[in-house]
C-alpha cells in the first residue's frame, strides 16, 4: 500500500461524506436564490445576510468540486443558481460587488472591499472552465479587471488612512492575485493575467519575506524595508502567510523555478516553526514578531483556516523538495486539526478554538466562514498526496 | 468601623500609588507633545499612534483627578499640555476630530468616529471646571455641538450601510450623552443640554431595554423592537448595559425620578445575572440573547473595563435602592478584578484575560485602553462608598 493511501481514503470520506453534504443540504436559499452562511452547529441559519466573499465562494467551490474527479451534476445546479443571483444583484453602479446583500438581494453593505471582486473572478472563471459558456468568462474577466484597477487603493472612498499615516504595502492583495493568476490561467486558459501574476509573486518574495527573522510580513514599508516601531508594521499572521506560500510553491512548479520553490520551502519552515504554539500546539492567528503585545484580542485563538492552508502549504512543499520535514509538518497539522476542530457528531469543521484547542463557537459558517477553505484543502491535499504515490 | 473603611482604603491606595503614577511616570510624550497609550506591562512604549478616544480621555482623567480631594498640581498640567497638542493638531477642516494623528501630531485617521468629539467635549469641560479658563468652554461647548449634529449618521461619509440593511438605532450613541449631559451640566454648569440628555436617557430605557428578558440590547429596529433573527439584533454588551445603568441612575438621582432609579436597578441586576459567566466567573464581553453563535471571536473574554463599570453601576444601584443584592453584586466584581486584572509588579491592570481569567495580552494601555476606566471607576467607587458610610 502506497504511503498516502489511508490519508487519502480518510480525506475523501471527510470531504464527500462530511463536509459536502453539510453545505449541500443547508446552504441553498432556495427560496430568495443565494446561500445561507450562517450556519449553527446543526446547519440551521442563524442569520440571513449575504456576505460576497462567502457567496462567491460557495460559487467557486461547488464548480471547482464538479470539475474533479468526483463529479456530481447538482453541484453545478448550486454554483448556477448562486452565480445567477450574485450576477444580478451584487453589483454596484461602478462594477465592484457590494460587501454583502440583505436576503433578498437587497444591497446591504457598500463595496468597499476589493475581495468581493476578487471570489467573484475565481467563482466566474470556475463556471466557466466547468460549462464552456462564455457569459461566465466574460464576467471572469471583468471582476478580474476590476480587482487590479482597485489594487493602488482598495478600499476606495472608504479608506479612512491619511497622509500621517505610514504608506505600507499589505500582503494581502500580492498574496491573493498569485492565487487569482494561476485560477484564470487554469480556467480561462489565457495568459493575460501572467505578467500581474508574477509581479505579485516577485512582490510577494522580495518585500514580504524577512529572510533574518524567516517569516513572511502582513505590512511593510514601500520601499520594502520593515518597519519593527509600530504594531501594524510587526504583524504576523502565520497562516495567512503559509497559504501565501503554497500559492508561490503553485505558480514556481509551473515555471520550473527551483531557486522559488527553495525560497518558498524555507517560509513555509519559518512561518510554522515561528506560529506554532509550543504549549498546546496548533497556530496562532495573528502574531507580533517581537512578541510585544497585539492590538487583536484573538491572537492566540486557533482558526479552523490557518490549518487548512498549512496542510496544502507543507505537502506543496514536501512534493516540491522531497524533505521529510514537510511530511513532518503535513502530519503535525493534520492530526491536531483532525483533533480539534472535526464534529464527528454534525459534520464540518468548527471556526473557532481558543489557545487549549476548545471550541469557544460551534457554528459552521457566518460571517468568515463558508464552504472554501476546508474542502478546498481537503481536495487539494488529496490532489497532493495522489501525486506523491 | 464604617463598613467601606477597608475597601475605600484598598481604592485610594490602588488608585493613588498603582494607576495614577503608572500613566503620570509613562503617558507624557515630551518630546513631541500629547500621550503615548500603547503602554506595554512594564509601562515601555510599544507603539506611537495617538489615538483621539484614549488622548482625550487622559486630559479628561487627570482634569478630573486634579479636581478630586486628592489634588496634585502636575495632574491638571499633564492634561493642560496634551489638551493644547490636542486642539492644535486634531480638529479635521470640518470641525470633527480625527480618529487619530501619528506621533509627531499629522492626521493620520479620518474622522470618522463620533466619539472623538464625544471624548474631547468631556476633555474640554473637565479642564473648565479645573481651570475656569473661558477657552476650555468654548470648545468643549463646540465638540458637544458637533457630536449632537452627528448622532443621526454617527459614521458620515465612512458609513457602509445601505437601504438593504435593516436601520437600526445603537445604544452607544445615547448612552454616551446620558453621561455627557451630566458632565457637561456639573463642569460648564450649563441646562443647555438637558433637553438632549433627557432624550436620550428616555430612549434608552424606552428602546434598548428589554422588560421580558431583563436586558439591555445594543441595537433595536428604529420603531423600539427587537430583532431577534439577526446577529446584529440579538447582541448584548453586559459591561456596555451596565455602564449605561449608572449614567440613567446618575441622571434619575439628579431629578430623584424615583421610578427611573427603580426600573435601572433592575436593569443592573438582570444584565449582572445575564452576563455573568457561572463557570469562570467575570462577565463575558459579548453575548447573543438566545445564545446562538456570536459573530466577535473574542465574545467570552473577560475584560477590564466592563468590570471597571459594573462596580459603578453596582455601588450606584446599591445606594441609590438599599438593596443588599447589589452590594453582593459588588462585592463580587471587586473580588473578580482584584484576583484577575491587577499586576501587583508593575502596577496598572491588565486589559484582556481569556474566559478562564488568565491574561492573554499583558500590556497596560493601547488602540482601546488608556488611563479612563480603571482610575475613573477606582474614584467612582471610593466616591459613591463614602456617600454610604
Amino acid at each position: 500500500m502506497a504511503k498516502f493511501d489511508k490519508t487519502i481514503i480518510r480525506y475523501e470520506k471527510e470531504l464527500l461524506e462530511s463536509v459536502i453534504p453539510f453545505w449541500e443540504k443547508n446552504c441553498v436559499d432556495r427560496e430568495m436564490g443565494g446561500y445561507f452562511t450562517s450556519l449553527d452547529r446543526d446547519g440551521s441559519v442563524y442569520d440571513t445576510e449575504k456576505y460576497m466573499w462567502m457567496q462567491w465562494r460557495i460559487v467557486y467551490m461547488f464548480a471547482t468540486l464538479y470539475m474533479s474527479e468526483y463529479r456530481k451534476d447538482s453541484w453545478l445546479d448550486i454554483a448556477r443558481d448562486g452565480y445567477d443571483f450574485l450576477v444580478r444583484h451584487g453589483k454596484s453602479g461602478d462594477g465592484g460587488y457590494y460587501f454583502a446583500l440583505n436576503r433578498r438581494g437587497e444591497p446591504s453593505m457598500a463595496p468597499y472591499s476589493i475581495f468581493s471582486d476578487c471570489f467573484a473572478a475565481m467563482g466566474a472563471a470556475a463556471m466557466h472552465k466547468a460549462t464552456g459558456e462564455k457569459k461566465y468568462r466574460v464576467e471572469a474577466d471583468s471582476a478580474m479587471r476590476t480587482y487590479i484597477s482597485r489594487m493602488s487603493s482598495p478600499k476606495g472612498r472608504w479608506e479612512k488612512s491619511l497622509p500621517g499615516k505610514q504608506k505600507r504595502l499589505s500582503l494581502a492583495s500580492y498574496m491573493i492575485l498569485a492565487n487569482l493568476g494561476s485560477v484564470m490561467k487554469e480556467c480561462l486558459g489565457t495568459e493575460d493575467y501572467d505578467a500581474d501574476t508574477g509581479r505579485a509573486v516577485d512582490t510577494v518574495m522580495e518585500k514580504f519575506w524577512n529572510e533574518e527573522r524567516q517569516v513572511i510580513f502582513e505590512n511593510v514599508n514601500q520601499d520594502g524595508t520593515f518597519d519593527l516601531d509600530s504594531c501594524e508594521g510587526r504583524i504576523i499572521n502565520p497562516g495567512h502567510g503559509l497559504e501565501s506560500m503554497w500559492f508561490v510553491l503553485q505558480y514556481a512548479e509551473g515555471r520550473k523555478d527551483a531557486k522559488l520553490i527553495d525560497k518558498a520551502c524555507k517560509a513555509v519552515s519559518g512561518l510554522y516553526k515561528f506560529g506554532t504554539d509550543p504549549v498546546y500546539g496548533g497556530i496562532y492567528y495573528f502574531m507580533d514578531v517581537l512578541g510585544k503585545p497585539h492590538i487583536e484580542l484573538q491572537w492566540d485563538m486557533k482558526l479552523w483556516w490557518p490549518h487548512n492552508e498549512a496542510a496544502i502549504a507543507a505537502l506543496f512543499a514536501y512534493r516540491l523538495s522531497g524533505k521529510d520535514e514537510y511530511l513532518k509538518i503535513f502530519d503535525d497539522v493534520d492530526k491536531w486539526s483532525w483533533e480539534h476542530f472535526r464534529d464527528p457528531q454534525y459534520g464540518e469543521w468548527y471556526a473557532y478554538l481558543n489557545r487549549r484547542g476548545e471550541p469557544t463557537h460551534y457554528h459552521k459558517g457566518g460571517k468568515w466562514k463558508t464552504f472554501f477553505h476546508v474542502p478546498r484543502s481537503l481536495l487539494m491535499c488529496i490532489n497532493q498526496m495522489k501525486k506523491l504515490q
